[in-house]
């Protein structure tokens, strides 16, 4: 259906968006820290921020604009390093002078434009240094691929590299393109502030359409990972859409097709959030199977993926499957643990609840590849999701464990 | 109250229970673990089971036999080295036969037979060592201290010491003795399955008054810790009264001292449970102040406990405050996190949701003692609680990580 889906090769720049990034001190290493997307008049957008009740300033702040300017934006400002999170009405303050400064320069409502942050959580927002630096940020924003790839860049915090994915579809004459860019290492990070993902497309949309496809395309790629179980509170997923490709959504095979395209788009970014979680040695793709609704498949899936046992096992490429069963069991959902089947990879090796003779040094070696796939067939309706999660390893502990403040 | 509670040092035997254990052959190491109380004929008993919907044979055929005998209990028979869970309708049988044999050499009912198994899962039952050696343990047992200790032994799998506590209190002239013995170390074993405990005392207590009295005894001990959430598919807490110290729970002064004691002993083993966690370094006492419920003030410790970026924090005794307050964020309660205070010993390290000022490098050493308090004060109610949990340590993440079948 999509032509083209790239995950770190062709970028397709859609019409309307130009960006720009810089050092303005606030990382201790020096790096670019702040970034800038400018987006076109008439620019509409959809988010989606974390669930935690404890939100950094950037989302109260961001979401109120976007309540208020009914999903009208004109820019996004990011900064790295500091997350801007239980700073207090400081912060609040902090944000909205940094969101006032930005509308100044650019002559918009201060509404328009969208703040986020990212980094250590408790430390005040050093917002003298990023207002310093908005006249130079910009200065140099340009619609290249360039400054592109500089704001990708610019957002990372301890991400090992940067999260970048596209895709582009004809409509007639037209072509409508889809770039997404995204920080985080699946919430794993030391006081580090999580996952920032911006998708920005030239497609033409109203916001409150982007809305409903934001949040089924996030049900099935963000909401369907999980490192560490850890909720961050900054966690924000910000769609754009400038309608410069003048292509509509009115023609049902174009919503379609941006749909399947903004899906890929987005699991595409998803799986790199995954592979970049710190310590991690191996993606487990979890295919929860026959679940009665997608919420107790998605249920169960948080269960396995949560427990340490199931993901020391992961670990050790240990195909421990009575791990996994005991986690199904505590689930919270009225599974009958005897008619359970379990499979990894392609073999059997738990029938109806029970051991089912099977190759343990095939498993063995299943589990150990980078990517393996766990089957859990439940038997009890017609639903199934597939939900990825990571070992746990003692290098994830090292990491974490470090002694910081 | 209690006059003597001592974790492992005097042993208060009551009146009425005899013990011994052997070598059957079920665990490769050779080591004790088959395992046999023997209570006097008007034992009444309570237990409490796991609360995981898979769970062992035993687990289910001693809930059944409690519920059909009403609480007449006779014997308990454990062994150690195979859990008899995800076994099917051959587990079920293996564990129905050793009652059996039990039952006809003691010349009682089979329903007055509690089962007992802990071990690796989803592998049948060698019940014919089992029943083999059941002629050997019951000529052996004797009611003596040394008895005793070897049944403390023989239950034990990966603990690494013996878990026993024990109390007595005077009523007139007459001695209630409460003697108290576990095993587990935290759900945090490869393939094993975890938590046995049983209680003894020379009370005489009818089972209904028993099973309340385990409960409330339960919720305050056993329900307050957690190594890594995982709930097992074997736990189960047992209380056997013989009533031979012909001393009744009628006077409700005799009900305060009993119930004083037998919370002593629990929180004991509770505790003994905790430090015996494989990879652990410190223990933290979570005092989960001014909460609106006991009910609440449970779910956010656990959220607490139960999170990986705080558990690791422990583990590198960093004070940070911002990963616990994210967590009680996350913990589902409608928390106003900027009414959030959180104190690291005596420190008060979070004020009002936001950064207090505090030295650090007090926080850090209080964090890495044995043994540190962290406080949480949510200004919501009146409800306190304290939860005792772990850090999370490489060397767990090694210890489970290890390629066992």
């Amino acid at each position: 259906m999509t032509e083209d889906v790239s995950a770190q090769n062709t970028i397709h720049l859609p019409k309307g968006f130009s960006f720009s990034a810089l050092a303005s001190g606030i990382k201790a290493s020096g790096r670019p820290d702040l970034a800038l997307i400018e987006a076109a008049e008439g620019t509409c957008a959809a988010a989606l921020f974390t669930k935690n009740r404890l939100v950094a300033a950037p989302v109260e702040v961001g979401r109120k604009s976007l309540a208020a300017s009914r999903g009208r934006v004109r820019a996004v400002l990011v900064n790295a390093g500091n997350a801007n999170c239980a700073t207090g009405l400081a912060g609040i303050k902090a944000c909205c002078q940094v969101c006032q400064e930005t509308a100044k320069i650019l002559g918009v409502a201060v509404l328009q434009v969208v703040p986020s942050s990212t980094g250590i959580i408790g430390v005040p927002l050093p917002s003298e240094k990023i207002v310093a630096n908005l006249p130079a940020l910009f200065a140099s924003r340009q619609a290249t691929e360039q400054k592109f790839l500089e704001f990708s860049d610019a957002i990372l915090t301890t991400d090992t590299r940067r999260k970048i994915a596209s895709a582009k579809f004809r409509v007639g004459k037209n072509e409508v393109s889809i770039l997404g860019v995204a920080k985080g290492s699946g919430m794993i990070h030391p006081q580090l502030a999580t996952m920032l993902v911006y998708i920005m497309t030239d497609i033409a949309a109203k916001a409150s359409e982007l809305k409903s496809m934001l949040r089924d395309t996030c049900d099935e790629s963000f909401n369907c990972i999980s490192v560490d179980g850890d909720t961050s509170t900054n966690d924000t997923v910000l769609l754009l859409a400038s309608g410069q490709s003048c292509t509509g959504l009115k023609d049902s095979s174009v919503k379609k097709k941006f749909r399947a395209a903004l899906n890929e788009v987005a699991k595409s970014l998803a799986d790199q959030v995954i592979l970049d979680g710190e310590g991690m040695q191996h993606v487990i793709r979890l295919h929860i199977e026959e679940a009665k609704s997608r919420e107790e498949a998605l249920q169960i899936a948080r269960a396995i993926a949560h427990s340490l046992l199931v993901k020391t096992a992961f670990a050790g490429a240990d195909p421990n499957w009575g791990r996994i069963l005991a986690a199904i069991g505590r689930s919270g959902i009225s599974v009958d643990p005897s008619k359970v089947n379990i499979l990894i990879s392609d073999q059997i090796v738990c029938r109806n609840g029970t051991s089912s003779p099977f190759d343990a040094a095939k498993a063995h070696a299943d589990l150990a590849r980078p990517e393996c796939k766990i089957t859990v067939r439940l038997r009890r309706g017609r639903r199934s999701i597939v939900f990825t999660t990571t070992d746990l390893t003692a290098e994830y502990v090292r990491i974490n464990a470090d002694y910081s403040t």
